[in-house]
């Protein structure tokens, strides 16, 4: 189904997607107005200028997250600016409060190199419980995060990243199970070493560390050997979360490979490359809407599990699986990071909520009962 | 009434005071989630990406305004900053839906110097349809407002200048009306010199240009003849709204004039001040919440007319008169900038709201029947 014109029609007739309410649902009398602004508001700043750690008690900042993009990575859209993004962060926000009763307000920012996001990050987060980073292209989006990460109070996320990498690892979690198998003793190519690529090979990597990791960009395998790496990338080779010891094509690297990674681009996992890899392979092919490769070929082809980022075929890896929960958590339980402790659990949450895992089901559907409240619970 | 313990009890019951919803009341089945968000919403976000005047035909920026401050002058807490602000920031917020339905986000700033303000709301201004800048100390609140004003598209204004002295413009235009006077015959003096104090003089002149002001600071009357004046009131000197001729004392500066308007600390006015002023004396004693003088003490000194900013007395000089209405008709009618005119309109509908004008009822109250309606509808 093409759902262009009903969202056309939608966004119109409501003229956007979400509105403000009062939380006193009572008759605002003069005295309920003097309560909750002069004279008898002062009261209230005063008990939070000396204790504040009071704000969330007093303020809507107990429920309140950012969702915070500067438009330069907007779906398959590419850099589209803060204006045209705002209809993707309004989205959000409505995934926000319809799926884990989160406030969320979108925030489109109209700078775009790092020191000027970080800044204005970092001005307007005392606002604000949390912010989820959405959409900010890479590599500026690994910078962004771990400055506000390391330099504000409040839980930082990126989204694109960890959303992604936290449903990745569920999936992964009943695939290996229902096959028998073992992360640690296996290995997995990536194809695409962008936001999302790098938080699912380094949250595997913590998750299983025995797992071998190979890589490839438009270029070919990242290895060692080559010179044309940007510091992202040698990072991940250094810090060993990409085994750098071969060098060659894609259809090099997935020979004998027991798990397929793409976060990369449409058609790029053929099906001979499937039949090369070893007995019973896993597929997931992210790329969005259109994937590396499309499920009833790759299993045609061999694959024994396979997962997109599609709705209309099984195994959907949603990120509205795990951000809901994630900051209903750190909000609930004064969480101030996020750490690859709570993403771990959060997957192993999440992998839980599926009874009896099969090829078809091994992630829930974002409609799975108890979702928000099984994830939400691990973050402490 | 003392509201401190009412304040304090409704905003740990409810947890602050506003909240989010989503404009769509009716459920979020799977065709609808996908229309609101991915992969429907991508069309919405090429429409605006190839229009970018359709934003507030498709996002909740058409309704929103953002309510601003750095925390370094609020209510008469002084600089408490971010944090200790939220709750006064947040009121507003339910102030701007409770009168006139427009979402209001609050924003707190965690940076003081006018370039770091300026640069962050600047960062964030496309997230909203206009921005009401509150409690930021002056003089850094005429810089920041005036160059917001001219480097954005959307309407700013600062509530504590202009809503008060639209709502003092208004109260003023009916004295003189009952009294039979004339602002443009009439000589004004002000005590403070402050953020409302320069906004009310800019106004009065613009709307009686033969209207004569003097003011005076901690240090005496503003004139020509001073060599300790910050920027500010040099500029008032040099522009002309202040009357730069004569030197001395408040008690020198209030000899003979009709009117006073207070701005500045409590018991400020003598009532032997007033018994030198011209016959039937206006005056208005806006400091908060003890004024210049007590309208009692006022009255029997000889005051035709008093006006304070308390609501237990008569003739309210409340902002709440002005700015839901301002915002309302600013995003309603595509207004991009707050001007003169803009106020002096608003001003002289606030005054009319006031059927048979007396002296104890030259102000109408928050109340009234039609007042945000009848204030939107000039600013075009």
């Amino acid at each position: 189904m093409n759902y262009d014109q009903l969202a056309l029609d939608l966004h119109k007739q409501y003229g956007g997607k979400i509105t403000l309410k009062l939380r006193d649902g009572s008759q605002l009398d003069r005295d309920k107005l003097s309560a909750y602004y002069t004279p008898g508001v002062a009261a209230v700043c005063r008990e939070i200028a000396a204790h504040p750690d009071k704000m969330p008690v007093y303020t809507w900042t107990n429920n309140l997250v950012a969702v915070i993009s500067d438009g330069s990575a907007v779906l398959g859209l590419g850099d589209i600016g803060p204006r045209a993004s705002m209809p993707v962060m309004e989205g959000k926000a409505l995934l926000f409060k319809h799926f884990a009763n989160v406030d969320a307000v979108p925030i489109v920012l109209d700078v775009h190199e790092p020191d000027e996001i970080i800044a204005a990050v970092k001005a307007i987060a005392p606002s604000f419980g949390g912010i989820n980073l959405e959409d900010i292209s890479a590599p500026k989006c690994f910078e962004v995060e771990e400055r506000l990460k390391n330099e504000l109070d409040i839980p930082v996320m990126h989204d694109d990243q960890h959303g992604t990498a936290i449903v990745t690892l569920a999936g992964l979690i009943n695939a290996e199970n229902i096959l028998g198998r073992d992360l640690n003793s296996s290995r997995a190519v990536f194809s695409g070493v962008g936001a999302a690529g790098v938080a699912i090979m380094r949250l595997l990597k913590e998750y299983a560390p025995g797992l071998t990791i190979h890589a490839v960009d438009s270029r070919g395998m990242i290895s060692s050997g080559r010179d044309d790496l940007n510091p992202i990338k040698k990072q991940l080779l250094d810090e060993g979360t990409i085994a750098g010891d071969v060098s060659g094509t894609l259809t090099d690297a997935v020979k004998d490979a027991d798990i397929f990674v793409g976060v990369s681009a449409p058609g790029i996992l053929t099906p001979d490359m499937i039949k090369t890899m070893n007995s019973d392979p896993i597929i997931f092919a992210l790329a969005n809407p259109d994937p590396e490769i499309m499920p009833d070929v790759a299993k045609q082809a061999g694959a024994a599990i396979v997962a997109t980022g599609r709705s209309d075929f099984p195994n959907q890896v949603n990120n509205a699986l795990a951000f809901p929960g994630i900051f209903r958590g750190a909000l609930d339980h004064g969480v101030k990071k996020i750490t690859g402790e709570h993403k771990i659990a959060a997957a192993e949450a999440i992998a839980g909520l599926v009874e009896n895992p099969t090829v078809n089901e091994i992630i829930p559907s974002v409609f799975a009962p108890n979702l928000v409240e099984t994830v939400a619970d691990v973050i402490r």
